[in-house]
């Protein structure tokens, strides 16, 4: 519910969208729905070399596993693995029984050929939906779960109320992770949207007029506030590392695409990053791991 | 290439896209290479019930399939048939090598579940990419062909010389057979593009921006010149059965989503209906059954 100051001056109150708070109370349900669960969820982790913003990202998933009591189970390969070599055993990985659920770790080492490697990943256990199968299911109206980050998307428009279904939305980029999934997704929603990329020469014409911005191109300051309207909702599920202070411990910090302060100033509602869409993604990457798991149950 | 006079007044000279001669092009040298294979190419067309629209344009694909030398082989079943039984035939029907490709005629009668039966031909044989499988190999960018509609417009820009990577294109309707389709080749070709639907409000607000209207509603005079820009290119790929005089033979006439004439006093580039996109689409799946033919052989 939204307290009662936002409804009397709506433009000049900001909402940060607060992702751990939402990460903590869907990993909440889930681990009171996985306590009553007889089956044990195992999540495999493929992970192939070593990278050190990686190492972060597992690390989170790992804790949120801990939490709600999944076994994670990390499955290392050298980063001088061979195509084949890792078909064959990520898909013995999947066969595995007490495996619910199989991710593969991106980014892979360059001479690997990502998406038939993803693609050796069965629906059936294919959390993160990357595998083609998983994204034709998607596109086709016939899978029960969303791309981590479309879900998480979703699930902060359903925690604020932001009606999302008969507005305006501008996705930026494209990529595997983020723009890709988000507009298959926004495809099946029957909204109003367009694609931009990073390089659209004129970005902030179809920004200026969305209601609703969602953001995962990997360039920091790429949105700032003169490109946004009075009210809308930005949300910012771009990643880099900044080469500013870092966070004191000898790693750098993650930032965003959009310049928070100035957006601030104009947005109803935003996403912080840290603390915004990311920590949600791995909830509903684990919220996705329970429904496969009912699935396979059947 | 174009003529001398356009350059000289690009805006005051309309091209009409000619989808007839382009089809027929295309079906000549498809002709010619499937006269040097010595394998014999076979369409399944899988047709239930009788529905008087659907007639036609099987008829057209039959009249292309015959020009070029490939079998056409109508497979009927009864309007009743039952959703278990068509999935059991149809498997059948995709697992005889003597079958290249199978089509699924659409419409389906209501009570069947359509993705659920499209999702029955398996990729190597999908001329229509509608199966699941199909799509997340095409979103996946790991699809030798592109759906029909999407392989069809592509071969106009490229006949024509037109332009589209780099510029705005709005997509309307976002259907199985047209806008889905579409909005999914240009995900993957980084184009910056809009997705409308029938229901959204301020259409005109987007297409007069458009650098090229694809259009896949179906519904009559949706799109009128005052919505467009001077020099738009504007793709007519919808289809419905105008109430108008019929065309002499007891049949309904097919029109598009334009308004042929007031489009025509703006655009650079225009489709008619009929004669524009359809013609095109028939020539792009038989195109789509000699790439699958020949992967079949390896």
């Amino acid at each position: 519910m939204l307290p009662f100051f936002v409804i009397l001056s709506y433009y000049s109150i900001m909402i940060s969208l607060d992702g751990k708070k939402l990460s903590q109370k869907i990993l909440a349900e889930l681990k009171q729905e996985i306590a009553d669960m007889a089956k044990k969820l195992r999540l495999a982790v493929v992970v192939i070399g070593q990278n050190p913003v990686t190492q972060k990202f597992i690390q989170q998933k790992q804790k949120a596993a801990q939490f709600i009591g999944v076994d994670f189970r990390i499955f290392p390969f050298e980063e001088t693995v061979a195509t084949d070599e890792l078909r064959k055993r990520i898909a013995q990985i999947v066969h595995e029984k007490k495996n619910t659920g199989v991710i593969i770790q991106l980014p892979l080492p360059e001479h690997l050929s990502v998406q038939y490697i993803l693609n050796s990943v069965t629906p059936e256990k294919d959390v993160d939906m990357l595998s083609a199968r998983s994204i034709g299911n998607l596109v086709a109206g016939k899978s029960e779960i969303l791309p981590p980050v479309a879900g998480a998307i979703k699930a902060f428009f359903e925690e604020y109320g932001i009606n999302y279904k008969s507005k305006y939305i501008t996705v930026i980029g494209a990529g595997k992770l983020v723009g890709l999934p988000v507009s298959l997704w926004l495809l099946n929603e029957k909204t109003t949207f367009s694609v931009l990329r990073s390089t659209t020469p004129n970005i902030s014409e179809f920004t200026k007029k969305a209601d609703i911005i969602i953001s995962g191109v990997g360039k920091p300051k790429l949105i700032t506030g003169d490109m946004i309207k009075e009210g809308a909702v930005v949300i910012d599920a771009g990643t880099s590392e900044s080469e500013g202070p870092s966070t004191g411990l000898g790693t750098s910090k993650i930032v965003g695409d959009t310049d928070f302060e100035s957006c601030a100033e104009k947005a109803s509602y935003i996403t912080p990053v840290p603390g915004g869409v990311g920590p949600v993604t791995v909830a509903i990457l684990f919220r996705n791991l329970l429904t496969l798991a009912k699935a396979q149950k059947k």
